[in-house]
């Protein structure tokens, strides 16, 4: 495989595993969310984020070409393959936690589907395209939340602030450039991470103005997710993500 | 195989999986606990327990004559072939929830290992009557913690006494008798759970009357376990337990 094709396959791989992993772990408040409509929006979201890793990971198993479906890189992988960043594998916490992870994503996303949009490889531009849709719609939902909590009880503001807090050291790593984010992004396949730190920025100061959040104190970022370095809680996640088919190899529906 | 060696593969399972569930519940524990000594207590019982399952397993997998090792009958199971009580399996809840669950737990388990120490099988009665001496230390271990939280703050209370209403639907499964407990009991290999009623409930009393808890209400009782009928925290925690054999199959130390 052509070192440009490998970068491709990392590429995929990292964006597909943040869409598995954050869906994973939305669809765990299934039957759980504090209100029958928001049980019924959060598995909505989840399944946007588990469809657009299905069309991720079905391209980097062609391009990989290696043979392995979309079932066998979900599912059929070892903890250090996940290439997934720090903040979608973190455990839920309480609502507002979920919600302003949410949040943090689909400004990122949103940013980097826009671009991605108008990328040279057409396959890529193809899920852009439908994404920046979904993925607008996940700002608007989730970001209402952060204000309505926000700005809320003073038990709502708190907790809000408690995420704010709690989530800080992971926002860094979403914009993280190394060798591959880099090679795609001069490509022209991808936007550097980076460069959208400042459309990021803008979306999350909007909503956490008119949600009277503070602005995160300085928090030491934690990282290693891109190379496969995952926190305690990612082994327990993958025993529930992986179960079925370790347990009933190659089943299928 | 006989009838009689499967009653007796069926026995030595029930009693093989209540150890190892309970073994693993208590093993979330470990590094959770509210104080250092309690953070060793919890794990030596979660061995005591384990280290019963191991010689139950090896006994199973010797009388059914299939090759099943003790960790095929561990770990490579599905769900409805595992013949745990309910009461083993339910989430750990808080420490008054998972101290009281011991509690119980030993005090059958004693009733029964002292009984068990004069089967009429050579192997049984030798796990009894190593396990009898363990088990009376986790009555007294547990019994003190359910004594001492029960009679102690207002808070403390109210939790221990919130565990003994939660616990009760999964106090009658214990006691639960079928064709397999009354032909082993028949043929002097382990006591009829029924018969061992009397020896819990003089256990739990005298703890209940220091620890100043009253005796829950009536409470619908739950069943199925040891037909391998399970809760949904059951699938949760075979995905954990499971996770090391299903990932790296045949993987030894």
């Amino acid at each position: 495989m052509s070192v440009a094709r490998e970068h491709l396959v990392t590429l995929l791989l990292r964006l597909a595993d943040d869409h598995l992993i954050l869906g994973h772990r939305l669809s765990e408040w299934c039957g759980h969310a504090p209100m029958l409509e928001e049980d019924l929006a959060m598995p909505n979201i989840a399944l946007d984020l588990i469809g657009q890793a299905r069309a991720l990971f079905q391209y980097a198993g062609e391009v990989e070409g290696r043979g392995r479906s979309e079932d066998d890189l979900a599912y059929l992988r070892r903890e250090r393959k996940y290439l997934n960043c720090l903040m979608v594998e973190r455990p839920n916490g309480d609502f507002a936690h979920t919600m302003l992870r949410q949040f943090y994503f689909a400004a990122f996303m949103h940013a980097f589907w826009e671009k991605a949009a108008a990328s040279s490889d057409e396959t890529v531009a193809g899920i852009a395209a439908k994404a920046v849709k979904e993925v607008a719609y996940h700002i608007r939902h989730c970001g209402e939340w952060v204000i309505r909590l926000g700005d809320g009880t003073e038990e709502s503001a708190a907790r809000m602030q408690a995420a704010v807090e709690a989530l800080a050291p992971y926002v860094d790593e979403l914009f993280e450039t190394d060798a591959v984010s880099e090679a795609v992004a001069q490509e022209g396949v991808a936007p550097s991470p980076a460069s959208l730190r400042g459309a990021f920025e803008a979306t999350v100061s909007r909503v956490f103005a008119e949600a009277m959040l503070e602005m995160p104190a300085a928090a030491w970022p934690q990282t290693g997710g891109r190379q496969g370095r995952h926190g305690e809680a990612m082994g327990y996640l993958l025993a529930d993500l992986q179960h079925m088919q370790r347990t009933y190899p190659g089943a299928v529906w």
